[in-house]
């Protein structure tokens, strides 16, 4: 229904991910391309603004990740290199406080300048720096820069994902609602697969001694994925596919919004103060008429067999304790992944909403991947034996490991080839505007 | 030194008036230019984004001033003029709670759409709809027309000057410190002129009765400068010049904001909460060098000689009192204004930044008119006898006559033939925004 | 009805004051006796806590008021006077930065130490030690000590009143709705004399030239109400009754809080911001039952021919303007009062909260003094030539010459002998927890 | 040095717990005057005030305790009983929700009324009536009480500690810096006993998997300690002391407070946010002098052996990082823990600071308990097969499980047979005024 992103450019796969330098470049250069593509429908009115503290501008998006290049690659990496304009390290370092001063975050929304064009040109030419350094490197420069442009690829597609929540939170501000692609004018996209969501199942998993996290083996990782350790596991039983909107509409009827049993007492104190009633995002043009949602592709209906999306932790955890179950350990997410394929409704389909599972489809949990980030019931903090890298790069992830839970998966705005059974999403409980929905588990 | 503002074009002065339908669509016509003439150098971007709430973005002001003729003037008085997009009422209402809902003024800076391209087409649409009201309304229509276009452009003059102050805001939080016209890189432009400030000399006023206020004989005034009226004045002194920055620095030198001793309560308590230790816009590149402010021309050297500008209520009243004087109230402005042409450094001129008085220039005040604002000793409130007018246009300024002060005179950034003697504009006493210094008084 | 307060102990009148040392020092004991008296029907408990930053404990004010007698009276002028303890000096200044550091405002009620009895003790030493100085200075120092005595005298009675207005605040807070004193369980007290308010007439004045301000030969006055100066009126109308409890229903009835076209801008903003329904203390036992008002007698039935009290500028002003009518300015109220004798229903009847007016007292205005403050449309600001005393007194009065606004006449819980016709009680606009009212007036 | 508190008396020990009626009874009997002895150094004064939200009156802890066993007891319980007043439902409720409304937490220090006597005679007529309880319920009945009695028990010792948390946070707001207890003038109460902290040493424990949780057969245990279960530890080393106040001295000289590679990212944010520079309740009496501290027996020169006390999660894990270590999970500490007694320096000890560890004292880890509880690096969450209690005992610890850090060990405030190898106290990251230090861990 939708045309894949990207000009139908298919980004090479985690697989052959740095077999060569070659092979490396030209992922690097299709990333680098993808992130304009995905400015590309915006006005650079659009990329300016910041819509609220924890979003930042598309243009300062594009900024941060050619500064991240730039400051930890072809400085340090390639002679003769010189910074475009030394303020930009000021302007577009996001929070290493290792590497110097930063422009307030809640300010980026002010920098009218440096214009989208000279970012732009920046970019260019960041981005041929790199390609420059990778085509003439020795081996011995290539062993040290080689890491860290993967990680620089990495960093760049989880600013993708960041972007497009952004744009999104930008345009549900907006009364008049602007698309950030066309949709189909209010149709729910999948009315023809099916009327009714796909039934709840459960899958029993024994419990007992498992691995999880990295392995370095695999190809890359975040550091805060590793070390891959042992972990024991009580029997649990995973439902098979997300909560729907249509779950999530009965949680509604039933006050659920209201009714202090089901809610932590941080959460439902949250609720409160922000005066929650639906999801994010979640809107009624008529005040008792049906609800719609807004969306990349504008607002549209709510699709009952849809994942529900744009609920916090908080809500997914009194939604889960409605229903008379839990969230998943991210433990039991990762045990119960393992050997189901990487695949789904991810960037890459192009649709950028989550979709309804296919009811045809039996057996074994499915969306694991795309649609939705599942939160799970655990607090984002160190694997055993987690230290993280030297420098600044030590920054990354480990400082902020406090008051925040794990999501996993990916969704429907990840980048293809961005995310493993491992992977370790975070966000405070309290935040909705990331592509996230949960699934339930229980005790066996 | 500095060229004209608008291409050369002198807009009409006040003395004609609104003598034709004809002169008056004139002036309506060269004020709808005007206001995208200052809006000519900044891109987009810069259009877009709200810096804080009291600001509104440059885009907003093209539409707000736009809707207020479409509003107020088209949809009741042109056949068959429908709104060139019902949700405009609604996105470009500023405070006019009468005339329905309203988008939440710290949310301005969230509306990159509609783009600016569309908003400059309605503009278009909505000034060549008034002509061509103007053109063909008969005498009836056009005696209820003319009064609301009056308005209009005095309210659109208003918004030019908003414009100017929002723009230099939003310059001033970027690490960039944009121009926004190009100035002479540094130097400050009045050197060539002399090294030191006119000296303080004093007129002596001897009160007794008189009368200020709007005389309607003479032309436009806002509602809020009239009943005019009898005042009964004490003999006072008033000063022939603004205070300088030289005048500034030494109170800064003098510990002037720390010692409470200058201060009304509130002021010393937001000073204190603030941090203030110089007018606002005032930085120092080196951490104990000379100090420099930030200008719509960008960074500049303090000009000793020049009115100080951006300095709030607090301040001014601070100073006057380290000063052993006072401010003036407005009818003490007033009545030494009476007989004085309307004539200085105003937006015209195209300086955009408070200059020095001629020093060789004698005989009595200078500069009331032009630089800056002059805070005045008055709490801004309803003259004797004020009533506000009948339905939204009665929300313009009455409803404002609470906690804020009275400026008189009118600034380096006041349009041509906007201002009178009897022009009252009001700020809080905290805000800073404003391109307002003081002219000190003191009790004969 | 009620009791007189103080024991029936009648405080000297401000005819006598000062005519020997020998009243003034009969006169002081009496006053600091009176804020004993006023403390007494509470418990230690009741007198620590401090309900909102505007409000102080009672024990505060016991101590601050001493604070003020061992600072500017003992210390300076009575030779071998010690502090008590050096500490209290921090601990009990209010806000005079010229006389050092002060303990926050807002933590005022985290001083359960020292504890009540002490803060007594100390009371009766500096009592006793003013007494002594009065008995033994000579002809010289009297004559720079009965000054301070005479503005200490004041500044205490100012502070039984503020003790007055704290503790009703508190106790409203209370879901035990304690009274301060025993009343008549739940009958207003007024029902006997009549069901009806007063009708409201209005009484001609004809503007011209008048003298206002304090005259020094006529006794104390604070240097706020001076120098006594000329003002020039237009003709105007005062009502000869403040509004009532039944006119203010009707308000409400024609959902007065809601309708913008009554209220000033930053008005229905507070009012929407903290919700207001009706004046403050007012409250509902059943959700659509009869309103009732928390008073310092308990919680009583609306008496809809009483005063209102509670409602802050903004609500009298909007009032004023949904009667078609206006605030009187301060000018207006004091020419109007000119010949009127001092005297309602202060703090010595006893009676704690405002009366109805007499519906058989006939021609001109009654309730000017007592029952409730009346709101005028004045700026709190310096008359023509004010100018603050020198050092710490000076603080007193100028520095809160910003964002208030004049109230005029006294109130119910104003002490006896404490108020005259150019009295200058003020308070922010927003403010609502002094017992304030208003009085209608009209241009003629 | 000191007397042991309570007059002498030894609580019952845990070990005969509940054995029959009459011992609980007994207990209940003597935690219930052990509530009031340690009010009873306290002015009424003292016990009224809340110095911050997190805080609560010594006499709403009074009656808090005593509503729980009132509304839970009693009421269903004992036949007749009828609420002393039915408004302390509303008062003395804290966040039980399907208990009714509750008077707002922030606002329990405006309760002057009801005064401390009414609720210390409520007090004894609950203790009364579940005493007659007791004394007269049939078995079945008594199967059913005496668990809530128990609970009752428990609760009210954690509100003891909090009590006198609270007095301490409360104290040290008071520029007079009462004493809770009288000390010893300012000398370190251990410097009879060494100069030097014990040096540090590490046990090194193997991993594996180890049982940790309540096992409901040892006693008592609230529902958040179980279920008991298995856990798999990497191997590990343990401090054998909490860190001193010799090592935190250190750290400050080391700029820790300002070098954000020891920090988490949201802990550096509270510390620059509210300008921490050292523990909560230290201070300097002379700008660049030694530091002190606030105690519960008054101010006391920082001694260097004892443990540091009154930092945040925040603190403790900056200074973990900063040594090279990192804080235990609660599963390392328990497991460590076990086989060691439960005694150290308590409440009954009557000492109300930390105190060094015996130098003297060899082999293993000391003070595990009492002195401080001890952060550690595990948020605070369900155990595995964790379900809360039906009805509103299910309100009691698990709707707090969400941002929350565990502490682990007890404290010189934590009541004696309060605390037990798997007890989990929890608080969040930022707070400070619990007694709380830490103890390092490290990977073997």
């Amino acid at each position: 229904m939708y045309a894949p992103m990207y000009d139908g450019t298919v980004p090479p796969t985690d697989d052959d991910l740095a077999a060569t330098p070659g092979r490396l470049a030209a992922r690097f250069a299709a990333v680098r391309h993808q992130t304009e593509a995905l400015a590309a429908p915006l006005d650079p009115e659009d990329q300016v603004v910041q819509s609220m503290p924890d979003c930042s501008p598309t243009k300062w998006h594009l900024g941060h990740t050619t500064w991240f290049f730039e400051r930890l690659v072809l400085l340090p990496w390639l002679p003769g290199w010189a910074p475009v304009d030394p303020i930009y390290d000021h302007l577009f370092n996001s929070y290493y406080v290792g590497l110097g001063s930063r422009h307030p975050r809640a300010a980026r929304g002010l920098l009218t300048r440096p214009p989208l064009a000279r970012v732009l040109d920046w970019r260019a030419s960041v981005t041929q720096g790199v390609l420059d350094l990778m085509a003439s490197a020795g081996p011995d420069a290539l062993a040290r820069v080689m890491p860290l442009v993967e990680l620089g690829i990495h960093h760049e597609q989880q600013h993708q994902e960041l972007l497009l929540m952004d744009v999104l939170h930008l345009f549900a501000q907006n009364p008049l609602q602007p698309a950030y692609l066309p949709g189909d004018s209010g149709t729910a996209p999948v009315a023809a697969i099916t009327d009714t969501p796909r039934p709840v199942t459960w899958t029993d998993h024994p419990g007992g001694i498992h691995q999880i996290g990295h392995d370095p083996a695999a190809g890359f990782g975040f550091d805060n994925e590793g070390p891959r350790h042992q972990v024991l596991l009580q029997p649990y039983r995973l439902a098979d596919r997300p909560v729907t909107n249509a779950d999530w509409l009965e949680f509604m009827a039933e006050d659920g919004y209201a009714r202090a049993e089901f809610w932590l007492s941080d959460g439902i104190a949250r609720a409160e103060a922000e005066a929650w009633q639906a999801p994010l995002h979640w809107f009624r043009p008529e005040p008792d008429g049906p609800w719609w949602q807004m969306t990349l592709r504008g607002p549209m209906p709510i699709d009952p067999a849809a994942p529900v999306v744009h609920v916090s932790h908080y809500e997914a955890d009194a939604f889960a304790r409605f229903s008379g179950a839990r969230l998943p350990t991210e433990a039991e997410w990762e045990v119960a992944a393992a050997g189901h394929k990487v695949e789904g409704n991810l960037l890459p389909r192009g649709v950028l909403h989550p979709q309804p599972a296919d009811p045809r489809q039996s057996g074994g949990p499915v969306q694991l991947y795309g649609d939705v980030w599942e939160w799970t019931a655990s607090a984002y903090g160190p694997y055993p034996g987690f230290r993280p890298a030297a420098g600044a790069i030590g920054e990354y992830n480990g400082k902020f490991m406090a008051n925040q839970m794990v999501l996993r998966g990916g969704s429907c705005v990840t980048p293809g080839g961005h995310v493993r059974p491992g992977y370790r999403n975070f966000f405070y409980p309290h935040q909705r505007w990331a592509f996230a929905g949960l699934r339930l588990a229980a005790d066996a």
